[in-house]
């Protein structure tokens, strides 16, 4: 068993409140990331992937492939894009981190097995302080 | 003559464009950094001081208080905020990443001055691959 | 089960070595940490807990109270501190980054599960080809 | 249990190929890695060990020791080399990350384990956006 | 006057040598750089343009067209290429990071002042701990 | 006119004070910088020289003779050492990363030159939020 990870990268922006909330409510609980004029990260993302090395190629996968497959799947539907607005699978979620990084592993799961290989963890990154790790379940 | 620079980072969204174009203009213009439901970044700011080292001290400038100014004069203003909507310093421009090295270049230039240096450098990161410096003139 | 990691610095001095050692027993054992007169690291400490996403906010838990609890923990113990005579919970101990980990452990895993999370990991990067890891046994 | 990580690096030049394809369907299945005339990376490579902290000295392991492992045993042979041509390890192997991870394991598993610990992982950093992961089964 | 950067990577296989040369004096001179089987790195470009900000965009120049002109003038030329054996301006040069640096600069020079700029610095990344930066003079 | 740059790193322990204060008044002006037990730092060294590029080896200077210059001359004095105790060229000033950057500057002045280059700028890195730069006058 051999893990290989794809790092991509997304600039998006998003917002932590809650509909049900005013304005003083989500400041109080998710305090500036609750800013209704919106914020943004430049989002990082780890894509580990686990399997047997094909001994014919030498790889687990083709690493343009899974890079092709990252991108099509989830990068473009959050690069420069709004999080909480724009983005169909995290449509009704908290747009935490931690919902980000499940959304990801669900978009990601069957593609991944398509190409021969078992998804392990989606890692994403908001910050170089902050980082959320998902295993699947 | 001896040079100091403080890095502080800050996380904002914003949107390139102008509001006499349409939608379609804009995209033309500025790609897909003129989504109109924003995206954001995490910039890192890193201010470049100047000056003779202080022989009571050995220091230029004491860092906690050049930090203090940083972050009273521009990081209060950026940080998780819109910089579109929500910075006066930068209200009336676009919000390239050039135009915001400038306005943080005049926020700055005085309160170093009543530090006892001399603003050298204003560097702003949007990314891991582009970065802006301005020196002033 | 989810992961989520935070990242806290904090700069010390220390000094590898036994009182029951003299400084040439102390040289040939831990070579040049051993110093008499200390050196120190700009360390990073990366706490991992992990547990079930809350519904109600989208976190694990909220970043700024696991930082808080991290900070008023471990760095005022340990920022711009001696590690061998002023850290309480490293008393009697080898001044070593694995012991540092294991103490670290200590002192936060209580704290982390009154925040409703439970401890996974404590890693702590001494500099850039070195890190320690512990999961708690 | 602790887990410590060194980290050591090397440059080196490499080439994806089959000898039984043509210089046409090498290119088709591995893309510009297949240059007959070779290319090359900057390396990194993190060994992390585990095991008990040893009483007498705080340590796992003595990471001078754990260096002079890695450096004598792959580095030297390694570093400024042709990992196709030169490298004994990988002689009848593609010269994938994935087989080199599995390589620097066995050159490095009974060297760690006469150290007084055991091998826990070997990573192997190709580039920023890829990285392999072996555990050993 | 502005200045902006942008960073591209390249990963290439090269030597230290010269022709006339044994390869005992090429060793003895370049040391491991010159082995006959090549060596290689993940090489980082950065170029930095210099100008005046264009009021209607914002911008110095427009990133993306900057980022067009360098793949297309050279890392075509570089990324998974033989430095000594296939890139047209290093012909007849020794293919140190030095001699790269300058023959980027020649390269781009034209073609920044086609975008509206003019070319301030080329800086060549071999390792973290090298650099070399060329001002054009 | 080319420049290189050679990165080095130490560790050191220092303290920020004078020994005219009392540990109040030090505490007063340096904060916890001037922690009478010292605390320490993961120090970086860029070391940037500059000249003409010599034709017979494409090199403005050797990298791995400039790289011995720096450590003889310098980081043997200050790699796990006290600054403040125990560096010659330290003795009697106070122990800031400005001084530090200065003294650098002396020791490896007339060393560069007898590489055949001139010294251009030390720059040492105390943390990751704060470098100073020193050009010689």
């Amino acid at each position: 068993m051999i893990y290989i990870t794809r790092r991509e990268r997304f600039n998006a922006a998003h917002r932590l409140y809650r509909e049900d909330f005013s304005d003083e409510q989500n400041l109080e609980v998710f305090g500036k990331c609750s800013n209704p004029k919106w914020h943004g990260h430049n989002y990082e993302l780890f894509v580990t992937v686990k399997g047997e090395i094909n001994k014919e190629t030498g790889f687990l996968v083709n690493l343009k492939q899974l890079s092709k497959v990252i991108r099509e799947k989830v990068i473009v539907q959050l690069d420069h894009k709004n999080i909480n607005l724009e983005v169909e699978f995290m449509r009704g979620k908290l747009a935490s981190t931690e919902n980000l990084a499940v959304g990801v592993w669900e978009e990601l799961e069957q593609s991944v097995k398509s190409l021969g290989a078992e998804l392990h963890c989606v890692k994403v990154t908001e910050s170089e302080n902050n980082f959320v790790e998902y295993f699947g379940t």
